[in-house]
């Protein structure tokens, strides 16, 4: 078992907002996450497949594929885009890290052609990361 | 002389958009960066500052009254903000990293206490970055 | 299962010693990491929480709360601090970072809000570090 | 258990080329990893040492040792060589990334002092990485 | 004046060696870096360009374009390339960083449609690096 | 004139504090950084030399000769150090980053066999840093 890595980066802003909470709720529980007008991080995406090494080949996965289907599937879905209103697969999420990594997560296990999806790692800021590997 | 540099991070979104263009002549001149509800970045600012080191303290600048110095006219004002609605030194700006430099500049180089301002630096992603020093 | 990181970093001074080994069986075992004067490091910690996603808050755990936590309980005692003479939950233990990492581990583990504390990673330097996920 | 890792940087160029393959095949597999005068990485070595803590060193093991155990048996011989000519324990192997950590795994699994090898990570560049934890 | 810098990464080997002189002049002179079969780099490079800020745009100099220049002239031959046998542009040199740097400033100074060429820094590794700002 | 830099990373102790001045001056001056027993950061030193480059060599400096330099002059005597107490060069100096820096070009300038000294840049911690070009 081997365990391969595609790193991705992409710019979206977006805003913390539950909206079964009140905007005071929302003030008192996010803080300056919630403000109106959203903020935004250059995310790092980090996709990590496990698998057995093909004899032929000698990849996991050919990463210039893994790339490609990275950037169709995500990349180019929230890179320059507010999560909150330009992403069809985040509809009716509100986009923290947690919520972000698995809808990620979602789009991406059925699509990978060798190996299996292990794990996704996101990075916000420097300081605040999440890491997924399903259920 | 000494060149002293502070780093700080902060969490902005924007929208690239020139208000006396057409719509169509900013998607053609943005592209992505037009997009309308915003992204946004990580932005890394160094501010650095030119100066002799005083014989008593052993500084230029005291680089704690210099980081609070950074955070009370800057890192308050953008961070978790959106560049185009929510800041009061950028009002009216069209927020390129070359325009938003300047008016970090603007803000900083009176208020410096020892030494003087020499440069700021901006990162606005991990390959994109400018720097300015002034007229 | 999710697992949220906050990393946070500090500087410190300390010297490896055995006070039950001689001072040249001292030498012998740290070298240079046993100068009588000690030495110093800028610490990379980064603790990882591990839970399930909260419906209200889309959180495992707020980060600015994390954050809290661990300054008021770890980088407060720390920073700027001499590990072997200046911090109390350190007395008596030789600052290896095997053994600053476990101390670390028993300080915060029964401080976790939500979620619980899953692994504590900590960089000595950009080649030495070392990762502790409890008993 | 605490896991501690060495980090060691090194040189090397390669070419990816499958011999059983024709060169149609191999170009169209591995793309311009296949160019005929190879290229070259700055790869990035984590080793990564599982095991417990020592009660008189303090250590699950002195890095020191560790940094020399992977300069003799890897760096020496990886550092500023074409991986696919010049490196008696890779002969005959395709030196992907995969292939290429699966050796270094089994150069270094038996001359581990104390603790035993727990993990190889090799980063090929900032965006491509593998793990290998043996079988 | 704004100082703007676009960063792009390539993966290249090469061979350091000066064909007037004899091998064993050669081994003396360059070491680990004449092996004969070569190694290689991840080169971190970044073009630095001066100007004026244009009103209409915000821009020195729009930072797609200066990518799709760099991606023309300097990537496209060079990465995954042998730097002493594939690279038209290099025919003759003895691929020093330093001979590295003013080859590629040479090819990208004429290129440059707004603002003009200030500075090119290529890093060869994490420790070594040259900038070089024209004649 | 190509300027070229050799990075060298390590790791000592310091305090704070002017002899010439009260313990509680010291203490409002330097806060933290006027620890008694002292702290530490891994200092990253940056040497820039600037020169011609040499036809032969295709160098402006052989980067092997200068590492040895600044190991010799520098590194031995300051890793893993107390700068306060063990460093001979620093006898009688309040260890600021400005003071550190200057001492290190004094001790580096007349060394250098080819090109000549350009600047010197240490950073203390990820986001304070200084440069010193010379008098």
């Amino acid at each position: 078992m081997i365990y391969v890595t595609r790193r991705e980066v992409f710019s979206s802003s977006h805003r913390l907002h539950n909206e079964n909470l009140s905007d005071k709720e929302n003030l008192e529980l996010y803080g300056k996450c919630n403000n109106p007008n959203g903020h935004g991080h250059n995310y790092i995406l980090e996709v990590i497949i496990a698998g057995e090494v093909d004899e032929k080949t000698g990849y996991v996965i050919d990463l210039k594929k893994l790339k490609t289907i990275i950037i169709e599937n995500i990349i180019s879905k929230v890179d320059h885009k507010h999560l909150n209103y330009d992403v069809e697969f985040l509809k009716g999420i509100n986009p923290t890290t947690e919520n972000f990594v698995i809808k990620i997560w979602d789009e991406l296990v059925d699509k990978i052609p060798s190996g299996k999806l292990y794990s996704i790692k996101l990075k916000e800021t420097e300081n605040n990361f999440v890491e997924y590997k399903g259920k």
